[in-house]
């Protein structure tokens, strides 16, 4: 058979096009969940998706799902790709927005092909998966597999006071849906790296087998604030100095470990934060992350006993969490198939770790999913920097193609 | 003979009552130089000299001096004692005013007892010392010495943008006298430590020997930010990290030594502090201080080189110096009297060093100088819960009494 590809110019054309939806007049890329903005996006999708001649179907989160069926299989599961649309603030043009419209490409050369799959194949823009404007992030997924009542979702007040429900109604995608009424047979997530790994390695393809999970704390420190020039070394309690053991503690923990455990102190706030003062307080924060459920209750009791050897000092230390979620482990048939599909398109690959949080943990619950991850130029994401090279961008859709086409014949 | 004493319950009546002047209606008590608070301590500290006998004159740098002189006297130079009155923001009622007010009870004692000195005895109360209003601190001590031109001092623009020298015309206080016209045959002034260390070694009397010299530095550390979650350890340069192992190597330096070298990272900016995201920048202080200028210039250099090890490992470092002093040794044979005089009273004493800078460093450079420190409970000043107990400082006062006794006598 010749081998199908996807046409990666309406691709990086759509890309483009969608990048400037919602761009406001100080040139910020901002579609913020059920914005005006969103909506803007939205009807780009259903546009595109109208045009390739599919049924675009709303629920009654808002999630929207491009499908393409016909009469003889439409009775069987569909396949199911995608990720999202909505934007944090000031943001690049790749973020969940190339997973989904790879996925109405990816349907797009299916269509053109002739080619005749055994289940409908689906592409998915999930609502408020980034959380900025209501929480919780991953929203419209978390309802979809049944994580989180409707209603109650429905109901979540943004920043900006208003109502989920109330702003998805105005912007015309509140739909009738009801969520998970209907299951995928798998889901597939094309995503940008968003780190490092892949563009290091002059990797094209990652093939994500995990999500890492996460611990979040808080972490206070009470010393005494006290004269810098008149308080003799040895009777000094510097929360400054107790905060450092803290941060190099977990950075050389996490950094001799050969797992994938990664550890940030990314907060530090002292007080008073007086040049002449020893700091009486300091407030931090820990983002402790590892594909290893595990591995992070046990990092987690070993910096908490650290914390109590520094208590045992004389310091003052409260911890309060802040979040956790499990680690997911994606489905490693569906997995492997990823990396055979890019081995075969002579695309170096690596299994991988995802650091971040995307909807396909969430599906992941419901139905066998992977990820698909494509390198990201100096690995930085959530920022207008936001760059994939655009043979990267197609590569990863064309990968996409052939595990669906693979998984849709069989 | 019989042994003189100060009047104890006086000194501490006007210390209570000094502490009560310039209180605002919200119970802070706030005498910044050259301001209508100071005026009234001004007005009650020339009352309490005028009703002493004591003659009151002002320079034009606003410094006051209640001189008691005798015919016989006056043409020797004087014995000086003193300190300052103005105060920081929200202060206690001890930094300064005792030195002062003890100072008065010193001669009042002499005067009382009818001591015949063979020259004038004298209490200063040195303009703005503080620095909180005008800049420099120590401000008319340094104008007394000949370090600052009076002109140039009278021009310092404050922090609401006044003149000082207007300031001190509109609040009565700018003199005639010319800074530095006379020179005192030694200068004695009288404390709080402001540190723990009298008190944590229940030792009364601090015989201070020298004032530390200080190095104050900005050091700005650039990494990268990015991803907490998918940036892996091996490819992170968080400065947040970085700026841990330099508070670490400070502290653990400064604490191994047997030196009286102190180190403090009182400021500690991170950027963007964001829960999920390694630090790029790190901005923060040092504060080096030691009583041997060959020791800080040397734990200067140690830095310097430990910071270019940072460099080499990939952070971008630059050090900004903000302030430097060179440590005051005081005359070490009028050092020696105060601890005499401090045990022929049966009072325990130390031999130690004022980590702030205090007016006695600038008389440092024109005439023999030492300082009389007395416990500060919990170590705190510049701070409403400032204290020293009664006993002690009717002790410090008459330790004071009897070092001036001394050397008017000899």
């Amino acid at each position: 058979m010749t081998r199908l590809s996807v046409d990666g110019e309406r691709l990086l054309q759509r890309l483009q096009a969608l990048g400037e939806t919602g761009v406001s007049p100080s040139g910020k890329l901002t579609r913020l969940a059920a914005s005006d903005e969103d909506r803007l996006g939205r009807d780009a999708f259903a546009a595109w998706a109208h045009a390739a001649g599919l049924d675009v179907r709303v629920d009654r989160i808002g999630n929207m799902f491009a499908v393409w069926e016909t009469e003889t299989n439409r009775s069987q599961d569909p396949i199911l790709m995608g990720s999202h649309i909505d934007t944090v603030i000031d943001a690049g043009r790749f973020d969940g927005c190339y997973g989904v419209l790879a996925g109405l490409s990816v349907i797009e050369a299916l269509k053109v092909a002739g080619v005749r799959t055994g289940c409908p194949i689906a592409v998915a823009a999930f609502t408020n998966e980034e959380g900025v404007r209501y929480a919780p992030d991953m929203m419209g997924s978390l309802v979809f597999v049944g994580g989180l009542d409707v209603v109650e979702a429905l109901n979540a007040v943004g920043t900006d006071g208003t109502l989920l429900g109330a702003e998805l109604a105005r912007i015309g995608y509140l739909g009738e849906g009801e969520p998970g009424s209907w299951r995928p047979q798998a889901y597939l997530e094309l995503h940008i790296e968003q780190g490092p790994v892949l563009e290091t390695e002059r990797t094209p393809i990652g093939a994500v087998g995990d999500i890492q999970g996460l611990w979040w704390a808080k972490v206070v420190i009470d010393g005494t604030a006290n004269h810098a020039g008149t308080t003799p070394m040895g009777h000094r309690r510097d929360a400054g100095v107790c905060a450092a053991r803290i941060v190099t503690f977990l950075h050389e923990r996490a950094s001799r470990t050969d797992s994938e455990l990664v550890a940030t102190v990314g907060c530090i706030d002292v007080e008073p934060n007086a040049i002449n003062v020893i700091p009486g307080k300091v407030t931090l924060t820990v983002d402790l992350r590892s594909p290893s459920a595990h591995r992070l209750a046990e990092e987690e009791r070993v910096l908490r006993k650290f914390l109590d050897t520094l208590s045992t000092a004389g310091f003052g230390i409260s911890t309060t969490q802040l979040a956790r979620t499990e680690p997911t482990r994606f489905d490693q048939d569906l997995v492997e198939i990823v990396a055979e599909a890019a081995l075969e398109r002579g695309l170096k690959s690596r299994r991988m770790v995802s650091g971040a949080g995307h909807d396909a943990q969430m599906l992941a619950r419901i139905c066998p999913t992977a990820m698909i991850f494509v390198p990201s130029v100096n690995g930085i994401s959530h920022n207008p920097l936001e760059s994939t090279n655009p043979d990267d961008l197609i590569a990863g859709a064309n990968v996409l193609l052939d595990v669906v086409t693979r998984l849709a014949r069989e």
